[in-house]
């Protein structure tokens, strides 16, 4: 496994692979947990060569949000994506990712807009700017992403598709602990009274699905559930509980089709998020 | 030669071009003149497989702009470039490049706002947008583009730099007609009389690179005296005449170093631009 530091290295061995067998690439900001090591199985899976990224891309984080302290370990990360079987791990500084002078941002209108694009502005800007970045560098043939970050993957996949990149953007369910708390690099920030309650998230998700499996498909009702759940369960500030249609990401009144039901909560100054997809059988087919 | 219409074909040929010699792209919006033909020449020059894309795109066009009239002429166009020995005419639909739900955008900060920007808001974005596409699409290993759009080729420069592209852009000098009028596919709006005067243009030039020759380095004064010479010999009215440095493009007082000249100049509703780039010897090195 080589470590990889440098953009015009990286630029190279890309190069160099061009005809030589599929490439996949898996995207992260390092400290990684299961749910990476997930998405590195899958690429290995679908491809010969697999890159996987780490890089705390600090144009993605707002000026008071946790770009210093998020959590980082490149010593075990490389043990773990070496075990994987990852060929190479790219590993930029800040300074060559954007060097002086850059002045080019990728934005994808609408999607990034509602939900944590309201609490975050500008976060998927950088969030599509650098994984842009990363598809021209890398020149993936697939790129992987997790469901947990929802509408970033739904962002990425439509800048992919209209920049017209030849990268198949794959998105894979969240993995979970035990008692439902979505993995993710920030559950470390949770004290353990946070931690014990920070599961009322999934719960709220799964009695989501129950009520629209029982047939409720007005968003309203569904939410207020929701938000009465973790407030009841948790010591949670609710920072949005929301139910979006899966294209353009705008919220709906009634549920119907592919919906996206999403929340993001703090506890404490972390910020959690979470979502799941529920599909009812759509009245207008 | 082969004309591609779909993105998606164009991708296939792209990916299947990985590993067999170099590719070269020249971005036009077609009606070809003897400029674009030397783009081409060069492209051929510098690569085994050369592609040159003609689409008149939407988006850098603001609403009140010329879209709609400006010309073309597919059938011409595909002649010349078959005579230049072009391997793929890339021209595609508005409706391929900009499916339904099209959402993002692609925005050099700084570079694209002076200038033609100030005229044109968000002409600039809807440039980079496009080439950010094409590069995606087709891969390039070098990318042409004329210095009479001098401002372009920087922002495009820095664009691909900045999103890490595998693509050199060379920017060629501008060609010119006999009496000086920098060739342009906009010119046919010119009536005799404008097309008559419109050389006024690159002769304020000149006189720029003369008066900087013999030693002035006031850009007040070279502009002020580029201005009287535009209007006593034309009925042009100016738009602007500017002088900035060739790396963030901001007006400059003193002329030193690298410097760009560069004016646009409205004859009736035609919109005519032209620049050149002018060296002192730095005194700061």
């Amino acid at each position: 496994m080589r470590v990889v530091r440098s953009v015009a290295a990286m630029q190279r061995i890309a190069l160099d692979r061009r005809g030589k067998g599929s490439v996949g690439l898996v995207p992260t900001m390092g400290y990684l947990h299961a749910g990476h090591l997930q998405l590195v199985r899958a690429a290995r899976k679908q491809s010969d060569y697999v890159v996987v990224s780490i890089f705390v891309n600090p144009i993605q984080f707002g000026p008071k949000e946790d770009f210093r302290r998020y959590p980082r370990d490149f010593a075990r990360d490389r043990r773990l994506l070496q075990s994987a079987g990852v060929d190479v791990v790219f590993y930029p500084r800040v300074r060559d990712m954007y060097p002086e002078g850059f002045a080019t941002f990728v934005e994808v209108e609408r999607l990034g807009e509602g939900l944590c694009g309201k609490a975050r502005p500008g976060h998927f800007r950088g969030v599509t700017t650098v994984v842009a970045k990363l598809l021209s560098v890398v020149l993936p043939d697939v790129a992987v992403f997790g469901a947990k970050d929802a509408q970033q993957a739904f962002v990425i996949r439509r800048m992919a598709r209209d920049l017209g990149f030849h990268t198949r953007v794959i998105i894979l369910p969240t993995v979970r602990e035990r008692d439902g708390l979505a993995m993710s690099s920030r559950n470390v920030y949770l004290s353990p009274e946070q931690r014990a309650e920070a599961p009322a998230l999934h719960r709220s998700l799964v009695l989501a699905q129950n009520l629209i499996r029982r047939g409720e498909r007005r968003a309203t009702i569904v939410k207020a559930a929701m938000r009465r759940l973790i407030q009841r369960e948790s010591g949670g500030r609710i920072d949005y509980v929301e139910m979006v249609d899966t294209d353009e990401l705008r919220p709906v009144k009634t549920i119907e089709g592919e919906t996206l039901v999403a929340l993001a909560v703090f506890f404490g100054k972390t910020r959690l998020i979470d979502n799941t997809t529920v599909k009812t059988p759509n009245p207008k087919l």
